[in-house]
């Protein structure tokens, strides 16, 4: 198949958390528009049958993904590299620009029309059904030691402790990295007090969607799976309660002022 | 007007930045199913011409606000309170679970069916137009000392800057905030370099949408308004040229290991 080459662009879209209801219409014009999808085979899978020719490929290789993806749309296709969330963050768009950013990155893939298309990233869908623990400042930080070094992970924990933020933690747990959300909990656990809110939020968006609202007192890391979205609260996070459910969770606008 | 108390709800409705290329399906279905709608002015005129009662506000009145929602919800009315962004990031949905959480809260407001739409924020939209500064662990701030003391905000930045998050900034500057970016910035050039990245996103979704990327050394307060978006890299944030274009800013995934 020939085609154009001027007329190749590549797409980094968000498709959300799972459901539909969260796909933006840019998002969902221009998985329409794509005649290439790239991505993490479960993506790819959520986009609704088309025309469209799928790239599918496993987890952990986000870099060669992106060479091919650029690759491509530097041949004239239509190039929408799909991920889960946003893919702004901890996700394939900054895959796109380390493989631009390589200096052995061939000329054409410069000239390559890119874009972003946001998405509803999990922290927000998470924070959505427990309630409005995002509602002050917050940090997000990804468990991977793929990715860092353990070190920083634990260091910026502390400080985030320290600076009394919201935590978000992605990427908490995998058959790869088993004891490193137990041991995200222990660090905080000496640093705030065990009554803290700790909502998990499970394959949000999704049939099987589940949410625990638990203290970092009694959180037991076994509760979360790869699916998950792990947020802690800060010091002044509040439960209200809620009939027939989980409490709601929200952390208030003001802090150490009368609102 | 009469109404069945049973058949109100309250739902919290996240516009996103702007363009409704970025508002979800699920506000947008939520937004028409409503009788009425309360929020900050511009926000509620952002919501396209319909039946909908519109109980516009003024800004800083978030919790009048929410008790106005929640009483009409509790009298039978659907109620959509909206939000630019992600009404869960800094925004109305904490000051829904504020006003239900005092112990003056009449009853009928728990039993009012409560839910939280997630929108795009504004510092993914920033991120997207930029390239992609959010791909690596990262905290949101807002700099309003209206809600907590300022104090609390230099501290956080502080300890933002010795976790080497991203920091992306919300509330900026306004008239009656004149000064606080400014300082957030002097700052933050004593722990950071002056070569670190920053984004100013002005408006974006909007039609006067613009994109300024400076460095910390450079960057001056007066360059950013009330709508502004303010992103300042951490130590590995890139840049990538671009034709005709500012450059793209990225955040790589991994942190002091080779990728």
């Amino acid at each position: 198949m020939t085609a154009d080459p001027l007329a190749g662009w590549l797409k980094v879209v968000g498709l959300g958390p799972g459901t539909e209801d969260w796909l933006t219409p840019e998002a969902r014009r221009d998985l329409a528009e794509a005649t290439d999808l790239v991505g993490y085979f479960p993506y790819v899978d959520r986009v609704p049958p088309g025309p469209q020719v799928r790239h599918a490929s496993d987890n952990r290789v986000e870099l060669d993904r992106a060479r091919h993806a650029l690759q491509l749309a530097a041949e004239g296709r239509r190039v929408a590299v799909v991920s889960g969330g946003d893919p702004g963050v901890f996700a394939m768009a900054a895959a796109v620009f380390e493989a631009l950013d390589d200096p052995a990155a061939p000329a054409a893939w410069h000239r390559v029309p890119l874009s972003v298309d946001p998405g509803i990233s999990a922290m927000q869908a998470a924070a959505a059904r427990a309630g409005a623990p995002l509602g002050h400042d917050f940090c997000a930080i990804s468990l991977s030691d793929n990715l860092k070094p353990w070190e920083v992970v634990l260091r910026r924990l502390r400080l985030a402790a320290e600076a009394d933020f919201v935590i978000a933690l992605y990427n908490p747990i995998s058959r790869a990295r088993p004891w490193q959300l137990g041991a995200a909990f222990d660090a905080l656990r000496d640093l705030r007090s065990t009554e803290t809110p700790v909502i998990l939020a499970q394959a949000v968006g999704r049939p099987d969607e589940a949410l625990t609202v638990t203290t970092l007192g009694a959180v037991d890391a076994a509760q979360a799976d790869m699916r998950t979205c792990v947020i802690i609260g800060a010091s002044h996070t509040r439960l209200v309660p809620r009939e027939g459910a989980q409490p709601w969770v929200y952390t208030p606008r003001s802090y150490g002022v009368r609102g």
